[in-house]
């Protein structure tokens, strides 16, 4: 865990995966800067490694990671990300063992602890309980907790599900934030998610897939404002 | 084979691995740009993923390369570098199948079909003469040409291999360059090679990790152009 | 190329993936072994690792291959398979590079190479003919050509197709066998595959998930047979 | 867990990696059997998979498992390890994550299901005691603790190590077995790690590279006996 990591809940991940790039990821990526601002939600945002630069230097309130990094260390390694490489781009954070990318156990805690070194938050995946409990002695800032069989489905997680995964993780270390994860498409999935208890979730293809993602983003993120208020205020 | 990409003979290939990133790539890159139009010779240089787009916009003669990149198509892909996303960030090719970062022949073979989609020049890494005869029929702009037990030896091929790869290679694929890597160290070693015959070589670790990385080049370059004079006027 | 393996054509391999083990595979070997004695056809018969010792024991005619090997010298390696450990099994050969189990052309190229020293054939499998072009320069005893969109269709490659990969690798290695895989799920198949000029193919789910898969053996054996017939009398 | 799994303390783990094959992998089995018996320790034996039928036929009171399996379902899968084929084999179990053979989290959970549904004892190899904590929520029979920067170097972790790594995985759940590796090469080694308070202990290259391995076996395992002894008795 990075500990000079700072992020107020309620917040939000954007993954834009492979599916957006260059001009476009930046013009999705300045219309969330601005949502971001609007709603007092923070948001996470993570492009294409080659488009990071460029939305930290057009974006003031994103916090923008990294879709995965290497543990190497300053060297050889031909193709592989170096974490003081990401470091030095702007990004603020890196995402690790996604579904799409899994890394073994092993280079999930060497990242980690290489994250922490050069100064990166962490948002870990995690398939199931079983899976967030163990992350949760690696130690990363944030585990995201998504139902594996829900990925895309545009079904999500039950309110029990969202309350068992924190009060896992919490039980083995309170600091680490529990993202709920997996077929949020619409601004009432995040709505259901942030009242059944949740700090935080996000969206990948709901959002690189919609018609119109910039509108989108702000139904989700309005949503998740609403519910936040409706249960703190 | 991306046909538009165009480079003069003879070049060079400056691989900086995960030795370099930021501001120290940044004025390596920028030094190797002014060297290259002193001598009026070629340079590719691969950096790291986040480093391309400010490469690509501070410099003006480097032929900037991705040290690797994903054959997925737009979509899914979390943490895969993904082809368009390369070419939009500026770059004009990508590396494949280094001896730090291997992929299947099946992978390589749809990974250069997606460069020439995108428009982005190939170079891909051979340990053997039959692999680089079997990568000719891949066809790919470039083929690199590394014994790799002379890899990180300071040792450099003699000129016999030099001349029997580029005859394998073009008794396939006479339009594909043959760049002769493995064990560059020196102005010497480059000169050799070059004088042996190659029309292009290059250097990663005998560069990043020299001294003065950027008299490096210089030398390096110098002695490029000196061989190729001797040869070719 | 291991110079010591000879196999009479026509030949048929009989791959039976993670579909069948224990018992069963056992039983569809026995079978297998019959029918190459009744049709005198040649058969190579891929199993799961731990069969193979059993398979060879019990048998008389089969060509007993293993579905991969790695390339590792004796020595560590946790969990890899050794060449060494196969051949003392009594496999003659191995299959490589399969869609399912891809390596790199670096690790294809060692592999091959420690099959020849050890004593054990290769079947390589390559998706598209410059694949099976790169192959050869590799050396194998046999290349499977496959066109990836026919694998599980139940459509087989027309004439032209095979008779063009069959020239491509013939023009570069013509004591490399060529086999002609994919798609095959009767015994009309096998007929149109050696009537169109392959000396072998074979099949995987096509027997494997066959209601009565001895039944298939022999409906494809004759086939081959059949065909083989007409053609070479 | 696969609770049938039933093994008496103190056990030993024999992994002969890619060493020994064939007959002499099955000489050194036999060996270990009969040692077995002389000292009534338990003993897990891992060979190649090609391996394991026999010694399983040969031997009686060893414990044969499997280097590594796959978690693929009966069906596709060419050059993988079935779960239905080790187990028909005549394995008990099967060690997972070896730092030869890595995989990733969810693998590894997935793997660990088959084993319970099949019916085999699951070993999982942890680098550090937090990753051994994180495996211990994914509820394997064992779990091994090796210090990875004393594999292979003859140091043997300290007994306070030892102490703490139980500590930790018993927290999380008591029905787990620790088994203390990394760096075994003698006799004295083992006795050292048993009165420190492990259960069971092993060996790879102590045994494989030995001179006489099988006179080793029974230094280690002599050596476990009596260690076992003065402590409990």
């Amino acid at each position: 865990m990075y500990k000079e990591f700072k992020i107020k809940p309620p917040f939000f991940e954007i993954g834009t995966k492979a599916y957006l790039y260059g001009e476009g990821v930046l013009a999705l990526a300045k219309a969330a800067d601005i949502i971001s601002k609007k709603y007092n939600v923070s948001i996470i945002f993570d492009p294409q490694y080659v488009d990071i630069p460029k939305i930290v230097e057009e974006t003031e309130n994103l916090y923008v990671f990294a879709q995965h990094m290497d543990s190497l260390p300053i060297g050889r390694g031909y193709g592989s990300v170096l974490p003081e490489a990401i470091k030095a781009a702007g990004a603020v954070g890196v995402l690790l063992n996604h579904a799409e990318k899994r890394i073994s156990l092993a280079e999930l805690n060497k990242t980690i602890k290489r994250a922490d070194e050069v100064g990166l938050a962490t948002i870990v995946c995690a398939d199931t309980i079983e899976e967030a409990a163990a992350i949760a002695y690696l130690t990363p800032n944030i585990i995201v907790a998504e139902e594996p069989e829900l990925i895309g489905t545009g079904k999500t997680s039950n309110a029990n599900y969202v309350k068992k995964t924190i009060e896992v993780v919490h039980s083995i270390n309170p600091d680490i934030y529990v993202l709920q994860g997996a077929g949020i498409s619409s601004g009432k999935d995040v709505y259901k998610v942030i009242k059944a208890g949740a700090v935080a979730t996000g969206s990948s293809s709901g959002i690189s897939k919609a018609v119109d993602p910039v509108a989108m983003v702000e139904e989700m993120i309005h949503a998740m404002r609403k519910a936040w208020d409706e249960l703190h205020k």
